[in-house]
Formats: C-alpha cells, sequence, structure tokens
C-alpha cells in the first residue's frame, strides 16, 4: 500500500505489463496489490483492455471494490461492464453508497437494474440514485455517524471503536434530535479532549454549516472552502441529516469545476474529453462551437464589404485590419478571463459593477494608447505613410476601449441572466471586438483615403 | 462564530457598517463578534480603510489574529501595516506560525524585521521565513504532534488531551525516531480505536506519502487529491519532519493553481489581479503581452503585404481572409485548453504522444471539411464565385488542421522546455494560425486570381 515516486511506478508498470505478457498473472497481481489503490487505479488504466479483463477475473471482491473508487467515473463504468452481474452485485455491495450510486448512474440503464437487484445493500445506494452527480445529493455518502444531545463522550467513543471494524470513523460527528433533525456538529478532536462524562449537547457546535440536496457543487466547495471544513452535513426540506459531504469530494469538485472554466472559456463544451479522446467525441465538444464562432465572423466579414471598393484603392489597409480586430479580441480575453474567475470565486459584488466598468475603460484607453502609438510608429517605419499610422492608431485606442469594457460587461451580463459566463462570453465578445475593429479602422481610412492610397 | 446565508450576510454588513458610521463602535463590534472568522474577513473586506483602522483599534490581539488569517494574503498585510509594530508583535504571536510568516514575508522587510524582533514566538516563525511561498515548505506549519514507536495508545491519547487546550488536535499523528526521521503515521481515528496499551509501531502506516520542503505547491496538491490525504508531512533531506501541510492549504492552493492557468490562457501574467485591481497592477500584467501578440499580429501583416498586389485585383479576399486564420486559431485554442489541462491533471504521458498528434490531426482535417464546406457554400451564396468558395474552403481544411496539431504539440513542447504551457502557447499558437492562415488562403488564391477577381 506505499505510496511512490512516478519512476519508481514507471518501472513497476512495466514489470506488471511484462509478467501479464508472459501470462504470470500471480506474479502481475502480487506486484500490483503492493502499491497504493490509487496508483493501482493508474496502472490498470493504462493496460489494454484484454490486460484488464484479466486482472478484473483474478482479484477478489473487496480489491475490485477498492479499485472502482479510485477510477475515474467513466473509467470505473467501463470496468464494470466487463464484471458478471451477480459478481458486480457483490462489488458494489462492498463499496462506498456514495461511490456505487455513482457508478450505477453511469451504468446503462438496464445493467444498472440488474445489479441493483442482486444487491444485499441496495437500500443504503437507492435513496443515493435520485440526486443529479453535481449537487449535494450526488455528492453526500449516507454513512455517518449521528449522536443525541444527551449522548456521554464516553458512551460516544465506546461506539466508535465498535464500528471502527466496519466502517471508517469520521472525523466529524453530528448531533440530531428525535426527529432527525440537524441541531449540531461534534469535533472528533474535542470529543477526544473532553471529559467523559461530557454530554453532545455542552461539547457540540450548534451553528453547524450545512447544504441541502440539491444544492449545486461549485456552491458546496465554496462553503468547505470559506469555512475550511473537513466535512459538510446534507439536509433534506425538515431540516433532517440524510448524509454528509467529505473534503476529498471537494478536491475533486474543485478540479472539475477548474476544468470547465478553462474549457468553456476556450469554447469546449465537454468537459469530460481531452486531446486523446475518442475522435467523435471531440467534434461533439468542439464542432457546435466552431460554427457559432464562424458565424460571427461572417458577420465581420459582411462589416467589411462595405468597405470594399475603400481596399480597392487601399489595398494595404487589408494587411492592418486583423491586428485592430485582434488586439481588440485579445484585451477582451484578458478581462472575459479575470471576470469569470472573480465570478466563480465570489470575488465580484454586484455593486462594484459601475466602479469595474470605469476602471476597465481607463485600463482599456491606456492600453489603446500604449498599444496603438506603438503600432503606429512601427508602421511609419515601414510603409511610410503618416495618414495610415494615425487611423491605425487610433483604430487601436478605440477598439480596445471598446474591447475593455465589453470583457467585463459580456460575462456579467450573462451570469445576471443566469448562463455559464464561461461559456458564451468568448464568442460574443469577440464578435464585438471583430466587427468594431474592422469598422473604427475601415471606416477612419475611408475618410483618409486619398492620403492613405497616395502613400 | 455563526456562518450565515449570503443575504444574511449583506443584511449584517449594512447593519454593522451603519453603526461604524454612527459612531456606535461598541455595537458594530459587537454584531461582527458574532460572525464566523470567515464572514468577518468578508466584511472587514468590504470596509472602506478608516473604518477597518477603527476595527483594528478596538479589537482584542487574539481576534485580530483571527482575522489576519481568515484575510487573503495582500489584504492581510494592507491590515498589518495599519497596527502599531508592538501591538502587530503580540498578533503574530498569537497566529499559527505558518500563517504568521507568510503575513511576515508580505511586509515591508524593515516592518517585518522590527516586528520580528519584538515577538515572543520568533524562533517557531523564522525557521519558515526562508521557504518560497509557492514550495511545500511555505505552506507548512510547524505545529504537529511526533511520537515515538514505543508510545503506547493511552499514552498518546492523555498526550494529546493534555495539549488540547493550547493547540488543535491534528488529524494525523506522526512517528520519528530518535533522530526525529520520519518513520510512520498514525491516523487518529485508527488510535482511538486502538486497546490502550497498543503502541504506535503497531498501528502506524510505515508507508508515509511525504514531501520535501522545496517541492513546488502543485505536485503537493496533486499528491494529496491523489491518495486522499487531509495532511501531509514535510521532511527535510536527512528524512527529518519538519513540518505539516493541511488539507484546508490545498483547497487554496487548488484554486490559485486554476487561476493561474485560466490567466495564463488569456495572456494575463499576475494572478492576484482582478477587474478591480489598480489601473497600474493591471497594465503591468497585461501589456507585455499585448506588446507580445502585436508583434506576431504585424508578422501577420507582413505575410500579407506580400499578397498585396493579389488584394489589389481583388479586395474581396480582404473579406475572409480573417475567417480562415481566425477559425484556426480557435481550433487551437480548444486544443491548448485541453492540452493544458491535461498536463496539469498529470492525465497525458509523454508515450501518448505521437497517438495524440495524430488524433488531433484527423480532428483538425475533419473539423477543417465540416466547417469549410458550410463556409464554402454559404459563401457562394453571397456572392456567387465559385472559385472564391473553393479557396476559402480548402484555406480553411488546412488552417484547421495545421490549427489542431499546433495547439497540442506547442504546449507539449513549451512543457517538455520546462515553460509554462499555459502562459505562452496561446500567442505562440496564434502566431502560427494567423500567418499560416493568411498564407494558404492568399497564395490559393493569387493561384485562381483572374477567376476570383473577375466575380
Amino acid at each position: 500500500m506505499e505510496a511512490i515516486t512516478t519512476r519508481e511506478l514507471e518501472f513497476q508498470k512495466q514489470r506488471i505489463e511484462r509478467a501479464l505478457k508472459e501470462g504470470r498473472i500471480p506474479d502481475a497481481i502480487a506486484l500490483w496489490l503492493k502499491l497504493h489503490p490509487a496508483d493501482r487505479a493508474e496502472i490498470f488504466n493504462a493496460l489494454d483492455e484484454a490486460q484488464q479483463r484479466t486482472l478484473l477475473t483474478h482479484l477478489d471482491i473487496a480489491t475490485i471494490a477498492d479499485l472502482l473508487e479510485e477510477l475515474d467515473d467513466e473509467e470505473a463504468a467501463e470496468a464494470a461492464e466487463e464484471i458478471p452481474t451477480e459478481r458486480l452485485a457483490d462489488v458494489l455491495d462492498e463499496m462506498e453508497p456514495d461511490e456505487a450510486a455513482d457508478l450505477l448512474g453511469d451504468l446503462p440503464p438496464d445493467e444498472a437494474a440488474k445489479a441493483l437487484a442482486e444487491m444485499e445493500d441496495a437500500d443504503e445506494v437507492r435513496p443515493l440514485l435520485v440526486y443529479p452527480d453535481e449537487t449535494a445529493g450526488g455528492l453526500m455518502t449516507t454513512t455517518y455517524v449521528a449522536l443525541r444531545r444527551q449522548t456521554t463522550a464516553a458512551q460516544a467513543l465506546d461506539f466508535l471503536r465498535q464500528v471502527s471494524d466496519r466502517t471508517e470513523i469520521p472525523f466529524y460527528l453530528f448531533v440530531v434530535d428525535k426527529e432527525r433533525r440537524l441541531v449540531g456538529v461534534v469535533d472528533l478532536r474535542d470529543l477526544l479532549a473532553a471529559s467523559p462524562d461530557t454530554v453532545m449537547e455542552d461539547i457540540m457546535d450548534p451553528h453547524v454549516v450545512y447544504v441541502t440536496a440539491g444544492t449545486d457543487q461549485e456552491e458546496v466547495a465554496r462553503l468547505m472552502a470559506k469555512y475550511d471544513l473537513a466535512a459538510i452535513p446534507v439536509v433534506d426540506a425538515h431540516h433532517r441529516l440524510i448524509g454528509v459531504i467529505t473534503y476529498d469530494d471537494i478536491v475533486d469538485v474543485l478540479e472539475e469545476e477548474a476544468t470547465e472554466d478553462i474549457y468553456h472559456l476556450a469554447s469546449v463544451s465537454d468537459e469530460d474529453i481531452d486531446p486523446e479522446s475518442p475522435v467523435h467525441e471531440q467534434l461533439k465538444g468542439r464542432l457546435p462551437w466552431l460554427y457559432l464562432n464562424t458565424l460571427t465572423a461572417l458577420f465581420a466579414s459582411w462589416v467589411i464589404s462595405h468597405f470594399e471598393h475603400v481596399i480597392a484603392q487601399a489595398a494595404v489597409l487589408a494587411l492592418f485590419q486583423s491586428v485592430v480586430a485582434g488586439q481588440g479580441g485579445n484585451t477582451a480575453s484578458q478581462n472575459v478571463a479575470m471576470t469569470v474567475r472573480a465570478l466563480a470565486l465570489g470575488k465580484l459584488k454586484p455593486r462594484a459593477l459601475l466602479r469595474v466598468l470605469w476602471r476597465q475603460f481607463v485600463v482599456g484607453l491606456l492600453l489603446g494608447i500604449l498599444v496603438g502609438t506603438v503600432v503606429a510608429v512601427g508602421v511609419y517605419f515601414w510603409r511610410g505613410n503618416l495618414y495610415l499610422s494615425l487611423v491605425l492608431g487610433l483604430a487601436l485606442l478605440g477598439n480596445l476601449s471598446v474591447g475593455s469594457v465589453v470583457g467585463v460587461l459580456v460575462p456579467l451580463a450573462l451570469q445576471a441572466a443566469g448562463v455559464d459566463p464561461a461559456l458564451a462570453s468568448s464568442i460574443l465578445v469577440t464578435a464585438v471586438t471583430d466587427s468594431t475593429g474592422f469598422f473604427i479602422f475601415l471606416s477612419l481610412a475611408a475618410h483618409f483615403l486619398s492620403k492613405i492610397a497616395a502613400g
């Protein structure tokens, strides 16, 4: 069960693969079992399907349960489909109820129903199946310790010792009334420090931070991070305790949410894909957004088409129109990223809106002056046309100011409208900065056309 | 110390501000003290400087210590600068050593030296000052419990009870030899379940996952997430235990690292700024990247300049050149985001490189065909020029294939070169897709110029 370095892990992986290839299955399994479950999962993942099947046939129920708990949702489902239903039911019984419910939710419905029917502890898992994956209900486990107000510290510790061979002792214990309504939380460490006859009521914290089953996982993570909680209780509409979410789930949630934001900002709508995913999944998560982007790009083409006669007289404009549009877009993207992140971390308050917009207008103006001047001077030395440089500098000034404001305004507006600001902002913002950039530059150029075309 | 909803918090904030404005300072403080420290910090942050100063003058040492621990690094430093040195030293003594060290590191050097000189527990904090913020040494605390192999469970529990009024009992205890070298870890829950005369050696896990003081915080977070650890020990070069990092620090690290990646992908190099930050900080974190982007944009202009005579004869090309460049860029950005994220999560293995590149070439080709066809047909209906449509479609096909491959190749190459792939990839990739896009489109168009110009 040792955790090892990446290099040692690679070495062990090669040994295990060699053993499997040479048919020395007991050797392979012995080597594999020496590893930490997290490392076992990593190696299992890298094996080909036939090798995975061989391992699954030879492992015992408890080891498979550990493995499935460590694998990512999708990978676990793929592995589970290789296991005969009856055996799978035993594995599911052995798993933590929340993990078993997640797995069942990822299996084909008929397969899940069959496995559930064969399970002994189906009753523990079934209530968890109704909650969507990305809510508190989907994250919580139903194995927790609930005590009554009048329980003494000695009784509580005795109880924990009794159950410790069957279940992991939690870091927090909950105190409920006779209707199972949550009334307090006891830190295991306070219990330990308390004198034996202290009752729970005296050491519990009655001001419990809790969530309801429908709370979004992002909010759960935000609360646990804000209040430094190792576990948070989940209650139903009647304030009855129905489950607990622990800190290790939150790490996964934070990573998922970060991936989602990064993907959405880059117009990838399926956060389960990566560069290795099957081609059809890539197309599904990417093509719709490229089509939408194409539409806005063609709109920008239409804007340019109004200046076709201008460009026909001064083709040099075609060299620099994209610089104006592009730098406006880059400025806007910087603001979109900062705004989306500030919203995700709860750092932007609605009443700061006007101040932020004004500040970003100033920032855009300054960036526009600084970038515009450099480009104007550089292009003057290249092309030697004062009017071209002037128009270029002014257009950059204008478009960077627009980009900067639009870059905060659009995500804030989308958030207010209940749309994910990360997903739609990039495209909307680029549509604006492209069209505006082309329009400002080409209409200014049209004004000085004789001077520019002469140069 | 109650945790409350956002709306209740807003309401309390208004009451506190009103009390401060009306000079009812004891009322304001009484209301404020009723809140959870995390909420206190949030409200403190929203007050203006004069109000903050008033609060700081009237609060006791322990409350200020709690507050500074909850504030973000920068905010804590700003608040600390308002406190007279002698009082600040007392506050620092009251803080957790790792938090005190972080704060001292963020103060002006002479101020930090003065406060440190006045501290009573300076010896606990001083060793922590040498570690950079973003390493395990910078995250760890020196308050932990280390036991010997032969300590019994009863002795350990007694010891924990004795220290519990001075320090928080940790979830994990560490076992060291007589040179303080780390030999095992004991889960508090196993200690609780053990019979009183069991020695640590028998319940400890000798295969401890640990880090050294210089380990990067991202690696620390990765290990704690992978092995579901609530705490990880830090050792020196001689394997001697020197500190512990707990899960709440990791949540902050994960959020910081996600912010960093999101900012870097959008060419913002200072992850401490947000849309509300002072103007000069915004310029510092954004302008250098806009300049770099401008340089690559002007390089693309130079590519176009070779086709100026072509555009002069067919200005219509200026309408569509950006569509080709832009869609190549968007395709590449999708891959950059996925690749950077896969690298951050340790999901891309070096030996998968060729397979991934090939897959992304296929994806790019398909996206190119699908986007190219739609654009070609659409533009045919608009402009009625078959050759223009054909050239546009082919150029999109080419540039999306290039963009897709470059979008994985560049971040992987940067990572291999030891550069942060998130920061440099966007700019390098756009430089390629812009230049290539313009070149493919315009050189194809030059080939069919008579047909396109004929219109």
